[in-house]
């Protein structure tokens, strides 16, 4: 029997070991959950008899060393923060690992030790990042190998609800950690690079400067540039590409309305209002709008972001009951972008029967003899449930693989890794298709910007 | 003879120089500029025999310590956060000292020590934060003495053009520090109270959030939101007023174009530009716009920010030649604010004859016997070139005023202080209006804001 420990029994936990779990038999697996929460743990290792859940502070030194050192092979399914410590345990007792986190710059520290042992630490082997990467270096191999010179590459994820669970006006709920929609595209402009011109969003303009996308089969998207689309231009191997862009996805008109929130100051995180815990929705959204005791929050709202009678936007804040007087912020000391949360929470929770969504699209573009070429790429995946969501399975799923494969000595790479390179994304993105997530792609004519001539 | 130490010699020592100068033989003053760079020193003592200067290097512990024990009375016009160096020489030598900045948190925590041996640390004494202080609280305390309760105190100062070197679109040129006027409002919402309403204008609205106010004699101003107007509530002895709002004045119109540069992207100081150094004027906007190789610059921004054909805005982003290919900005690593500084530079210097202006704004509405009431309080000065700026005499002259009067004893107050008490600040306006620089009260009608009755 082989020895997996899994550290954190989070939200993408369960699809991770449900896969493991079916393999257990074939495989050989002996597979411990570890959480401070044991009873949650325990909730996920009761789907089968080959699973085992233990009680771990990580925060304990040697109760992680002496769990470290029983497995064969760890995954961290921990908070991104907390992998390093695992990391060093990893490097200490000589044992392979896995994350599905960005490779912080602890982490990457350690990729010479990890060389020098002929250690796997495999990390971004997610969503976003995993299967992004995966799919985009499989084209991006693929036409360079083909003598292709890369012209531009674009590519958009969104974590959504599905169209059967969609029932609201913003055609979005949470499917994931609200905070982070909440603050998104904060802390400075986004950045990317169009026909070897750089430019610059900030945040104010941010959610008015999205491009719209047609997936085949689920209709329109949005594109909302990330803050920074050339983080990968090196690791990708596209120093010279005249066009990077990367972005998040929304159904169309939701940046717009999301705009109002950006704009009357209500996703800001820096600093605490006074009396949130008593205020009003109502007189939350009163607190970013002129005093004039004459005219209702409602008008002064309407005149101060220009919005006409007959715009949708209204229909969407109305939805989110944003000008009830009677319900309650109800958080002490809150930021604007907690209060904001605590307003969208109410009504973009998934609930029981609502399954998310997944949306992966990327453009690319390319030379190959003397013409012009594009791909367009697609992927979509769609819940089962809210235990294995979309986002859980498209998160476990790649990290169950990758650890199965570095078990069995089928991905032999060492070092401190992300999964761009083909002896490992070509065998992951192959057992992905099994389960259903599989990338669409279609030949289109490449336009470019360069449409005309000038500027 | 009292032997009077100056350290710095920055813009505002000359006019803080000449009015000791002009008071040496009357009050017997050996005057001492010292500061790192001896010329400029040398250039601020040559107006009068009366005056000496020295080399100093406010690091070199012996030197400053040296100058300090050998001094009656130090005045510090260095940089606000080299003050607190200069203090703890001060405390240790049992001198008094001066300073126009804000208090510091390091310089209040010396307050104890200060009063302990019977010092006078006065700060915030030059024109915002002094002026505005010293003539509010002349107001405030009249109003409350006559039993009056206030229900409303906003306060605005402007460092502007004079209207005879008044020739941009703008109304504007830089009379201080070209980089904060740049920056202005950013790191936080601008957070104020209204009728016991607290009010919050993020950056990105702040620039439209503007009001108007009419300056007896110099015509309309506009008003901007400062970041914290509450700062001086309790210190002015406002715990419970309904109103409170400080701001910043400019002339009709310029925050409505300013807000393209804050909309674009442009006043960012956050992250550095890629090739800013070789980038023309033209360039740098274009990198805040979509690539649109078929149009303009000057129309993507028209379209983008929707300023109509007809609009003024427009004149005044042509007449700082914004559009132009050839202009370079010519800074290596620049901030988009830092790049901006410099376009704008190219135009807004103070010429040779140009002459500055302060203006200052209080509105003091107040209750007495069951009547609302309200003062309007104005002041101008306006500078007479570019040594003796309308900035340099404000804060000099106070300084310089506070100064002798604590060297003679007529200031006796000890403890780290600011100008709010009526020993203060009663002979200093007293002896500023001399110079030209008083207020002139209005009586108007108290309109406050609860005009009808509804929300």
């Amino acid at each position: 029997m082989r020895k997996l420990l899994i550290i954190g029994a989070g939200k993408s936990t369960a699809s991770l070991v449900r896969f493991l779990a079916q393999k257990s038999q074939e495989q050989q697996l002996e597979i411990t959950i570890a959480d401070k929460n044991l009873p949650q743990a325990q909730k996920i290792a009761e789907i089968s008899d080959h699973l085992k859940a233990e009680s771990l502070d990580i925060f304990d030194v040697n109760d992680r060393e002496e769990a470290v050192k029983q497995a064969d092979i760890i995954v961290s399914m921990l908070p991104a923060r907390f992998h390093i410590e695992v990391a060093k345990d990893c490097l200490k007792f000589e044992k392979n690992m896995v994350t599905a986190s960005y490779v912080s710059k602890e982490m990457q520290a350690l990729d010479d030790k990890v060389k020098a042992k002929g250690l796997t630490f495999m990390n971004e082997i997610g969503v976003d990042p995993g299967v992004d990467h995966m799919s985009a270096m499989q084209v991006i191999d693929r036409i360079k190998n083909q003598g292709g010179k890369m012209l531009m590459f674009e590519s958009f994820t969104g974590g959504l609800v599905a169209p059967e669970s969609d029932d609201n006006l913003w055609h979005y709920k949470f499917t994931w950690n609200p905070r982070n929609v909440v603050v998104a595209g904060q802390g400075g402009a986004a950045k990317f690079i169009q026909e070897g011109k750089y430019k610059y969003i900030p945040y104010q303009r941010l959610f008015r400067r999205t491009e719209f996308l047609k997936v085949p089969g689920y209709g329109k998207f949005e594109g909302i540039a990330n803050r920074n689309s050339l983080q990968y231009r090196d690791i990708y191997g596209l120093e010279n590409i005249p066009t990077l862009y990367r972005g998040t996805l929304r159904r169309v008109g939701y940046s717009k309305a999301w705009n109002v929130f950006v704009q009357l100051g209500m996703t800001e995180d820096t600093y605490v209002m006074e009396n949130t815990k008593e205020m009003s929705y109502r007189e939350f959204v009163n607190s970013f709008l002129p005093y004039s005791p004459s005219d209702s929050v409602e008008l002064k709202l309407r005149h101060n972001l220009k919005i006409d009678q007959d715009d949708l936007i209204w229909e969407k804040l109305l939805e989110l009951d944003l000008f009830n007087p009677d319900k309650k912020i109800g958080l002490k000391e809150a930021t604007p972008a907690q209060a904001l949360q605590k307003i969208l929470e109410d009504k973009w929770m998934l609930q029981p029967n609502d399954k998310d969504m997944i949306v992966m699209y990327h453009k690319f573009g390319y030379e190959l003899k003397g013409e012009k070429h594009q791909i367009d790429s697609t992927m979509v995946s769609v819940g089962e449930d809210q235990t294995y969501t979309a986002m859980a399975k498209t998160v476990g799923l790649p990290v169950g693989m990758a650890t199965l494969k570095i078990l069995n000595g089928e991905i032999t790479r060492s070092g401190v890794l992300r999964p761009i390179y083909p002896d490992i994304y070509n065998p992951i993105l192959k057992d992905l298709e099994e389960y259903d997530i599989k990338f669409n792609e279609q030949d289109v004519e490449y336009l470019g910007y360069n449409v005309e001539n000038v500027n």
